[in-house]
């Protein structure tokens, strides 16, 4: 039944689940995972529905994971076809959602089907964590799941997240791993003045741009073997009255970065205070640790992939860390093996998202395969 | 009759003449320039009522230049004293215009009415050239007025602009010229994205920082005898489109010269592209000149001001060349020799504006010592 999992992909993909509503896309799952032997547990958080399904409770426990909330569509006027319609044209599922991640969930559940009727005394166990706030704030999906497992010491021992890693062929670019991502909030201050008095003024803009320079040319690390080297980016600078004639009192800067496992926050935390010091600025500064990076090396979940890949597609794909951060951090953060493998990712998040039909159907034998070698 | 010049000076107050409203205090002035043999001539330009009044067609002319029009109060709770009620308390004259420059319009009229009274017979010409749009968009004033008297042929030689010039006690400083005012607007350009993508992007605030620091250090001039060094002062910066994911297209920066006579505009605007170019910036770039510097060197009028201050307060008067523009840039275009004196400005733009009625008095002196020496 090759055409199931286009089927499903397609009924997911006509629900506008717009994050934080999930529309009914995990009842949709749940009754087909109830079906072939899962314990479905529904985990609401404030407004977020998740569900955790589970299938068996040995070691090794191999979890599927991901997201049935898409982004929003903007004006859908711009959009060649309805963006909740799921047309199917010329081998292309269109639609909002339709390669983050509703194809990917799609290829999951029927491979789980066909493995489980084949398997029906498998290895280990196998698991859904499903949420619908992945496009959104990420407070009241993956990590409150996470939190209530940890709680009860129950352990992903891997995990494959279904996010969109593919860039040009499907399994050209698996992610086995991310970078960190560490923003500050930097406020340089100054005297205000007017511009025809600068002696009775301390300019912050005059007196930040030198370490701004020295900030975004400094080398961090060279990356590693699985992470490129970290990178610095500033996002926001705003000073200024809006008036011509007065000397701001305040530069406001916002600055991001991608972090390999060469450095540590805390390291590229005290190396910006030591530059800023250096050129002795009075600032304050506040940080936000958006995720830690981590790494999931070659082994049997790297693996197993890497030869699933290779003998559904001939592919010899490309293990990268580059990128997005996922939720597949905060899976990673209990010890978890964690791996990202989807389709094409050229049009997520834009007008007339599409995924192939025949990335669905292939995704599928992948999925499948993985589930053979390390359960089987 | 010493209270004169109060009393004019605080009904001249009581009047709400907010840019550009005039609100009847030239007429009050006019009234009595043509009882002591002005000719009246008003010149309303679009929504902005000027004066030019003028007693006699002979060399030397001689000219008092002026505003009626004051800044807005802001709120007037926050006022010791309502703004517009003239109330004189411990010897100050509150009110918004006290001291900018309703005290000095008051001074050169009664200074005048006592020197034509005096010498019925003086040599040259005096005239007063009252606009009530100088604290606004200074293009219906005095620049009208100019243009005007250019197309007609009628020659300022000396001009006395009663802006507050007194820094600590009356007559410490006198203005003997300006600074010329550039402005620029830059628009640096680089490639908008992700900021875990750097490699797709261009971050123009990277590209731009080194270019403003060299902008920022640089010597333009080491100013004369006359004038300080130039100098640069950016007023606003502002880049980044609020997400802290993405890296901005573009980075905006206004910044604003205050130049000497030992460079030109041309030759800022030239330097300026060179150090951008240099840095190999992708950039748009538009300026204003908003206006040119001039300089009133030793002479007759320069004597005047310093011997009068002298003779009337014992100060040896400093002639200063720093701060903000005046109408007196415009009048010093013709070709007419300009200088500034006034009461203290510390609270000029200021709640609880005030003058000195001490001080009114004795400036009222001044300007008649400075008109005996050159027309009695």
């Amino acid at each position: 039944m090759k055409d199931d999992v286009i089927a499903l992909a397609q009924a997911l993909v006509q629900r506008e689940s717009v994050t934080p509503e999930d529309a009914g896309c995990q009842q949709m799952m749940n009754d087909r995972l109830a079906a072939v032997g899962f314990n479905i547990e529904p985990l609401f958080f404030t407004d977020t529905l998740n569900t955790w399904a589970r299938k068996g409770t040995q070691s090794p426990h191999f979890c599927f994971a991901g997201h049935t909330d898409v982004v929003p569509t903007g004006p859908e006027k711009n959009w060649q076809h309805p963006p909740f319609s799921g047309l199917i044209k010329n081998g292309l599922l269109h639609g909002r959602g339709a390669a983050d991640m509703k194809g990917s969930l799609a290829a999951m559940l029927v491979a789980t089907e066909r493995f489980v009727t084949k398997h029906p005394d498998h290895k280990g166990s196998i698991s859904f964590l499903i949420t619908s706030d992945e496009e959104g704030p990420f407070i009241n999906g993956t990590t409150r799941v996470i939190d209530t497992l940890e709680a009860r010491g129950e352990k992903i021992d891997m995990c494959l997240v279904g996010e969109p890693s593919s860039r040009d062929v499907l399994g050209d670019v698996v992610k086995n791993g991310r970078r960190g991502s560490l923003t500050a909030y930097l406020t340089v201050k100054g005297v205000q003045g007017h511009v025809a008095y600068p002696h009775l003024a301390q300019n912050p803009i005059h007196l930040a741009t030198p370490a701004l320079t020295e900030l975004s040319q400094t080398v961090w690390d060279n990356g590693n073997e699985y992470f490129p080297a970290t990178s610095f980016q500033i996002s926001n600078i705003n000073g200024g009255t809006g008036a011509g004639n007065v000397i701001p009192g305040e530069l406001e800067v916002q600055f991001n970065f991608r972090f390999s496992t060469q450095v540590t926050h805390e390291q590229l935390q005290q190396r910006v205070n030591d530059i800023l010091r250096k050129h002795n600025l009075n600032y304050e500064l506040s940080w936000i640790v958006n995720g830690l990076p981590f790494i999931t090396e070659h082994g049997p979940l790297v693996d197993a992939t890497v030869n699933a890949i290779k003998s559904v597609t001939g592919l010899t794909t490309s293990l990268e860390t580059t990128g997005g951060t996922s939720d597949g951090r905060f899976i990673a953060q209990t010890g978890a093996k964690v791996i990202e493998l989807g389709p094409r990712n050229a049009t997520i998040h834009k007008v007339d998202e599409c995924v192939s039909t025949d990335d669905l159907i292939a995704l599928t034998d992948i999925y499948e395969q993985i589930l053979e070698q390390l359960l089987a």
